[in-house]
C-alpha cells in the first residue's frame, strides 16, 4: 500500500516533488490554484482549491486512500486550518508551530534573537516615528517587509523616508499584515543552507551554496558556494542545524543568509527561513546524491535520509524567467544543440514578463566554464540573441 | 504549447518515461492495460485500451490535443495498426519497418545475415525434422525462440530434442507464432549496447554494459562493462550503430550481445534487439548525463540528443522481483538505512513471483563494493534476510 503525501500548493516546488515520489513509490496528491497550474499538469491526484479554506484542505487529506501526511510548498495556509488538520490525527510537517517561524517574519525575529542567532538588526513597525527612529540609527537606509505573504521580493522595499510605507502602515492598522524593518546589510554576498530533518531527529546538510538575487528573485545558485572560508561555512551550518533542532522543523529546511565581515572578522547573519523545497535548492536534482524533493518527502515520512553530497566539483543552476519572444520549442532545441550536457527543466506555466518558467543546470570541473553555460542556456531560453558560439 | 508524445504500453518504461517528460515540457500520454497499471498511476493523460485495436490506438493519438509522435513501450502493435497511423499523419517512431526487426526474429535474423552482421547459427523451423537436422549440426544443444511476443525468458526453450517444441510446432501450423531456432553459444558474458538516433540521422551512444541475466531476465547491469577488450568495445558499437542506421532506427534501441572467443578471436554476436527503453538502461537514469527516457523522448521528436557519458567509473543497476514476504515499506526504510546513497526506484505493481517490481542503482569508484551494496539493498526489498551489516 502506497504512502499518500497531500500537498498544499500546485507550483513548480510540487511540480519538481512528482518524480521524487513516483520514483520511492509516494502516491502525491495535491491542492492546487487551477486545473492548469504547473503541478495539475503533471499529478493524477490534484485538487482545485484554497490553501486557506479549512474544507478544501480536510478534501485534500480524506481520499481515498487517506493521506499519511499534509505538507507545503508555500507558507499561506493559516494556522487555524493546520491546527484542524493536526487535531483529525494527520501528520503536519512541517508542525504548525515550527512553520509558524517561515510563515512569519516577526515570529522568526523574535525566536533568533531568543536564540542569540546573528541577523541584521531589526524592529517591529507600527508608525513612522518607529521607522524614522530606526532608520537614524542603521544611517538613513533599511528594508521594511510586510511579516506576512511576502516572496520572490513582493512584501519587500528598500526606503530612505518612513513616509515611503504610508500605505502599508495604513494596511497594517486596518488588519493587514504586519510590519517589521531591518537594517541594510552591506554584505559581501548571499549563502544559503539547505538541510532536511526527520521526526525522530536524523538531520543531513548538503554543501552551503551561493545565490545570486536579481530583483529580489534567485537567479543563479552555485554548490558549493566558491571560495567559502572554513569558519563561514562551520558557522552557516551550525545556525542552520541549531535551528531545525530548536524549531524541531521536519522536512526540508532553506536558512538564506548574508555572507558578512564585522569589525574584520568574516561570517553571516540570518536573512530568512524557508520550510520547504526552495529554489537554492533546485541544483540538487541534478547536482547532489539526493534531491531535495526525494529529501523532504523521505524527512516528512520518516525514511531513513539520503545522502547529501554533490556529485561533481561544481553544479550552477540559473533560473529561465519569462519574457522570451520565440517560440519555446525552437530555443529548446537550440540550447540543446548548443550544449549537449545541460539539463533543462521546464515548469509548463504559462510565460509571463519575469515569472519563473524553468531552470538550467550543469556541472563539471571548471566553474568560470560552468557559468558561461548555464547563463547561455538561460538566456537562450528567455529569448535573448547571443554572440556565435565561439565553440560551433 | 507543449509536444505531445503518445505512447502504447503503460508498464514500467512508460512510469519510468514520466519524469523525463514532465522535465523537459513534454505531454506524456499511454494506452494502458488497465486503470492500476504502473504507468497510469503517475500519468494524467492514461487512456485504458488493447495495442492491437486500431480504434484504441487511433483514440490515443486523437486528443485534444492531438499527438505529435506515436511510441512504443512494448512491441505488440500489429503492422496494420502501424500502418493506419502513419497514413493519418501522425509521425510512428521508430517507424513500422524498423520497428519489424524488433518484433519478429526472423525479420530480425534474415536481416542481419544481410548485413553480415556476426550471430549465432540459426534457422526457421517449421517441423521436428527440421529441429532434429540444426540439433545434430550444433552438436546437440539449442534454442528454439517464438518469432513473435517472447519477452523475459517467454518465448524461449531450451532443447536437446524435437518432440521438445512439438506443442508449439502445431501452435506454428495453426496460425501461431513462427519458429526459429538458434545454437547454443557457449559465451563469456552478455554484453548490451544502447543508442539514440533521431529522424535528423544524429547517434548518440551510451557505454557498453555488462547485463548479467538470470533465468531469462536481465538481473544486474554493470556500466560500463568491467575489462572489456577495447576491440570488442569497438566491434560492439560498431555493429550497433551500423544497424541503427542500415534498419533507419529512431528513438532508443538496445542491441543484446553475447561476447564470445571464436578460434581464439575476442568478439561479440547479436542475441536480440529492441527499438525502445530498456532494462539494459536503468542505470542511465542516476548514472548517465542523459537518461535513456529523456534521450528517447528528445530522439524521437528530432530534439538535439544529450551527452550520454557516465557520471561515475562505476555504476551497478539491480532489478528488484516479486516475492518479497514483509511489508514493502518496512522493507525500503531498512534498505535507505542501510544505505544512505543507494536509489531505489519503485514501479507501484502488485507483487507476484518472479514480477520486476522495481530496481536499485549505486554509483561510485569501488566495484565490488558497489555490487555487494546494489545486491544486498535489492535481497531486502525482495524480502530476503540479510547477515548483519558488517558496517553497521
Amino acid at each position: 500500500m502506497a504512502l499518500v503525501v497531500a500537498m498544499v500548493g500546485g507550483g513548480q516546488l510540487a511540480r519538481l516533488t512528482a518524480p521524487a515520489a513516483l520514483t520511492i513509490g509516494v502516491r502525491l496528491r495535491a491542492l492546487v490554484e487551477s486545473a492548469t497550474s504547473s503541478a495539475a499538469q503533471v499529478l493524477v491526484d490534484a485538487h482545485v482549491g484554497a490553501p486557506d479554506s479549512a474544507a478544501d484542505v480536510a478534501r485534500l487529506l480524506e481520499g481515498p486512500p487517506r493521506a499519511d501526511v499534509l505538507t507545503f510548498e508555500h507558507e499561506n495556509v493559516p494556522p487555524e486550518v493546520l491546527d484542524a488538520v493536526a487535531r483529525s490525527g494527520v501528520a503536519v510537517r512541517p508542525s504548525p508551530e515550527a512553520l509558524s517561524h517561515a510563515q512569519d517574519k516577526l515570529v522568526m525575529r523574535r525566536r533568533l534573537a531568543a536564540l542569540g542567532v546573528p541577523m541584521p538588526r531589526w524592529a517591529p513597525v507600527t508608525d513612522e516615528g518607529d521607522l524614522a527612529t530606526f532608520l537614524v540609527e542603521v544611517g538613513g537606509t533599511a528594508v521594511v517587509k510586510t511579516a506576512r505573504g511576502g516572496y520572490d521580493g513582493k512584501g519587500v522595499r528598500v526606503v530612505t523616508e518612513a513616509h515611503q510605507v504610508t500605505d502599508w502602515l495604513a494596511s497594517a492598522a486596518a488588519g493587514g499584515p504586519q510590519l517589521l524593518v531591518e537594517e541594510f546589510v552591506a554584505f559581501k554576498r548571499e549563502l544559503a543552507v539547505m538541510l532536511a530533518r526527520r521526526p525522530s531527529g536524523g538531520i543531513r546538510c548538503w554543501p552551503v551554496v551561493e545565490t545570486l538575487q536579481v530583483d529580489g528573485m534567485c537567479a543563479e545558485v552555485v554548490a558549493p558556494a566558491p571560495r567559502l572560508d572554513p569558519t563561514v561555512n562551520e558557522a552557516a551550518i551550525d545556525i542552520a542545524v541549531r535551528l531545525a533542532e530548536e524549531l524541531d522543523v521536519t522536512g526540508v529546511m532553506a536558512v538564506e543568509m548574508f555572507e558578512v565581515d564585522r569589525d574584520g572578522q568574516p561570517g553571516v547573519v540570518v536573512n530568512e527561513l524557508a520550510m520547504r523545497t526552495h529554489n537554492s535548492g533546485h541544483w540538487t536534482i541534478d547536482g547532489a546524491a539526493t534531491s531535495q524533493f526525494e529529501q523532504h518527502l523521505r524527512a516528512i515520512l520518516d525514511l531513513p535520509l539520503g545522502e547529501p553530497s554533490a556529485r561533481a566539483p561544481w553544479t550552477v543552476m540559473h533560473n529561465v524567467l519569462g519574457g522570451h519572444v520565440g517560440g519555446f520549442s525552437t530555443a529548446l532545441a537550440q540550447v540543446l544543440a548548443r550544449d549537449p550536457g545541460v539539463r533543462v527543466h521546464i515548469y509548463g506555466k504559462e510565460p509571463r514578463r519575469g515569472r519563473k518558467l524553468g531552470h538550467v543546470c550543469v556541472y563539471g570541473e571548471d566553474l568560470a566554464e560552468l557559468l558561461v553555460r548555464a547563463r547561455s542556456a538561460a538566456a537562450i531560453l528567455e529569448g535573448h540573441r547571443l554572440p556565435a558560439d565561439p565553440r560551433s
